[in-house]
């Protein structure tokens, strides 16, 4: 019927999670009930794409060259907390028990979706975590098969730089993904962190 | 941490079905893998918007003035079949048993949402449906309380106009067993038998 309502339908089947079906639904509902909705989304994509990068210091998503939290006097720069999204991170900023800076890692290893070291900022994690100033890096990970994995390999690698490593203490459900996990679990985890 | 990013991630939530924590995962997953699809979505949203009205006949979405279907001139131009969605009349068309027109309501009576008669484009209807070429016109809004209510409205409507109305009939579905068909399905097509 409309080659721009088959285009924008095609498009919003690249959003995880969204099939054919949903697709349509979603294209429907915004043409017919909220195109200012549609016109707003098609904004902030194009703003997204044009203005988020990566921390140069932390590595997660950022309008500027360096993160608010990473420009924070107020931190203390020896503490380094690595996790894997940012997600995470807001979840232990949440806590208000962390008084360090964080490194994101924007995934975490995974050799079954094709993930490898390769594929994870960990160049740049060791750039950061031998500033000189960074004295100790709490792992904080997923407690998945995947997120140990990863907090495994990271911290050989730390640990051979003559840095010290903890990882978050296992208050976290064997299997739990931080996200989903309530404040106080995580709270408690941190002040539990143990050598990893 | 950006604000590009949690810009992109309430716009995302005016789409339906898409919760705080989806609106999240999505805007993550398209700047962290998908910027090309990030970017295909922003453009087609734009030119949906841009682009799709609605046919000047059948009230279906169309980047054209008049539709493609209604401009075939092998479509008997007597026959007017009523849907509510765009997606219904495609259903009706891949059944290939319909060789006349569409009219599509884009919606249904729906007094529990406050969709009432003028929410819905009824006067188009009318006069789409009393252009003096149209003889009878087939009601395929769906067998729901909803579907029903404004078939019957529609109806009344249409037939104080002196149009010939007709709706699709009601029964037991193609190769359905009657032990498992649903009284009331049964009851309808026993009142609505006709001869054998
Ligand atoms: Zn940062
Ligand atoms: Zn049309």
């Amino acid at each position: 019927m409309s080659r721009a309502l088959d285009f924008l339908t095609e498009a919003l089947r690249r959003l995880p999670g969204v099939g054919p079906k949903s697709a349509q639904r979603m294209a429907f509902h915004l043409l017919q009930h909220d195109r200012e909705g549609a016109a707003q989304l098609s904004r902030a994509l194009y703003e997204a794409v044009d203005r988020v990068h990566h921390c140069a210091l932390c590595n997660t998503f950022s309008d500027t060259e360096v993160c608010e939290l990473c420009a924070d006097p107020e931190r203390d720069r020896t503490l380094l907390c690595v996790v894997e999204t940012p997600a995470d991170q807001m979840m232990i900023e949440q806590t208000l028990t962390w008084r360090g800076l964080y490194f994101v890692l924007m995934g975490r290893l995974s050799p079954l979706d094709g993930i490898g070291p390769r594929d994870l900022a960990l160049d740049k994690l060791v750039t950061r975590a031998t500033d000189g100033v960074v004295a100790e890096v709490v792992l904080a990970t997923n407690f998945t098969n995947e997120g140990e994995a990863t907090a495994h390999y990271i911290s050989e690698m730390l640990k051979a730089r003559g840095l010290q490593v903890t990882r978050l203490a296992r208050g976290v459900p064997v299997g739990g993904e931080l996200e989903y996990v309530d404040p106080g679990t995580i709270a408690r985890a941190m002040l539990d962190r143990r050598g990893a």
